[in-house]
């Protein structure tokens, strides 16, 4: 089984209440790539400038990535710089530069055309769409957006919907996508637009799952220290993908996509711990194990006997 | 086992996106009575003016509450109005009139003295020990409280957590009690004060429960209409004591207080649901049931085997 994603390579710079950081490695692909190759074969679908560095690259290689879908073109490369507040919850951005990323028209090479399952991460609708169109006969195809597609182009980003299985979403967006504040109402009228399953993003509260007529609610995990939020969602998305692609059931369950979920909720907690992608650099197959675990003791409550309820 | 709790009875005037109601009943020993009275015998000590409707009484002892705690003093009854926007989260006060509720000084009747369990609700932290001290023997006792006592006598507010097994609380209040942001480090700051066990609610993503070493994740129940969250808090609390005065097993287990800790917020939802008591005063315990299960699967994910998971 492998695992398309496309989005951005990106340096961010990143001040939080803890400290701050110029120039480290982000975009929303490369946080995807790097959660998502602990459990899959990778493919990374994206565009870097010239100063892009050699080492990341090499770094990213290590995990195993497939980076021959990554173009260099010349220019530099995307740069965010933004920072949080205490609650770390939304960050303010303080500046973009588009760069290498405003002429952006992914191709994809032909070993990436197979592909059984791809990512779009946040990037122009449209060019989400041609990413679809040059995957042969994918399993699921699943995809992020963000408020500046919802507000700019919302007709491009629902032709998008059309042909997506997932959505990925936070729940700001997803209340204005769907133009209402209730989430349970929002899901349904986001389905409507074409995903069978939708999952809203709650940031330091967790997750909420809305998939054949049931509803997972996946807390986040409560973390002593929580350092530079920056990627939580790729990573996420990069957990929750890379889990159903391992287990590469042919099926979408609910079991399969409630494990996937809190996989998702698992990567995240990692990399949120430290800088850019420090503590997912260096994660390992039995921390993730362990975390896992440790979800669900977070969660576990005992049923009561009939008897006793009633 | 019987249940004590000592907190206000009010009017409230109350607006919401959803609609308005003008001296709807409220206070917060009312919420929780009403909410603990389908668990556990339940005795009520809170002041009321003259203009307390004998219907609303009335009511409150068809619920099988014991009201000869309820003192009716010269005046008016306690009156809030507020309001919440859509996101329901919050309420801006408007108006606060204490009237009676000024001169409040709780004497329980005799017949209260030897309750096994006690709640105290938002109320002075002076007179939430004064009512300690009338307790011959309390098994547990637990309490709440607001940003307007931490930031207005928080040493009387340390003397009564000193004093306290369990506080019920929200994130705001947490993080201000505790003098820090982040959640996790804030219960430990807090239990640290004396309750041996936390609950740190989070409006509409759940609660959070902090209790021998282990933390317990429960969600909201996520909810189509939300109407009123006035007493969501409150209501919760009742449920949560209930439960615990219900199953009397002489322990404050992890099983227990985690189960607590859902039924808690299984009364906040229905509460939630409609104005004011509306819908917790035609509520029956198979409903309950019913929605207590709901939160099984709502939270409900299968173990990944140690082969997939490594």
């Amino acid at each position: 089984m492998s695992l398309v994603v496309v989005g951005t390579m990106a340096y961010d710079t990143v001040k939080t209440p803890f400290g701050e950081r110029e120039w480290s490695l982000g975009g929303s692909a490369t946080y995807f790539s790097l959660s998502s190759s602990f459990f899959t074969d990778i493919k990374l679908v994206a565009v870097i400038g010239e100063d892009f560095k050699a080492e990341d690259i090499e770094m990213i290689e290590k995990h195993g990535v497939d980076t021959s879908g990554v173009h260099k073109a010349a220019g530099k490369s995307f740069h965010w710089k933004g920072e949080y507040g205490f609650d770390l919850n939304e960050a303010k951005t303080l500046d973009t530069q588009l760069n290498v990323l405003a002429d952006f028209s992914p191709e994809l090479p032909e070993s990436y055309r197979d592909a059984e399952y791809l990512f779009l991460a946040n990037i122009d609708p449209k060019l989400q769409r041609q990413v679809i169109d040059q995957v042969k006969n994918p399993k699921l195809i699943a995809c992020d957006t963000m408020n500046f597609w919802i507000d700019g182009c919302v007709d491009e980003l629902k032709k998008t919907l059309e042909r997506v299985d997932i959505l990925i979403i936070n729940e700001g967006e997803a209340r204005q996508l769907a133009g209402t504040p209730n989430l349970v109402k929002a899901a349904q009228e986001i389905k409507a637009m074409g995903p069978t399953t939708l999952i809203i993003k709650q940031g330091e509260y967790g997750a909420l799952l809305f998939h054949d007529g049931s509803i997972f609610s996946a807390p986040a995990y409560p973390l002593e220290r929580v350092f530079d939020p920056t990627g939580a969602g790729d990573t996420f998305a990069g957990g929750f993908m890379g889990h159903i692609a391992r287990m590469n059931d042919g099926t979408l369950s609910n079991t399969l996509l409630r494990q996937a979920t809190v996989m998702g909720s698992v990567m995240a907690s990692f990399n949120v711990e430290e800088f850019s992608m420090d503590r997912i650099m260096r994660l390992n197959r039995s921390e993730i194990a362990e975390r896992f675990r440790q979800f669900k003791r977070l969660t576990n409550f005992e049923d009561i006997s009939d008897e006793e309820l009633i």
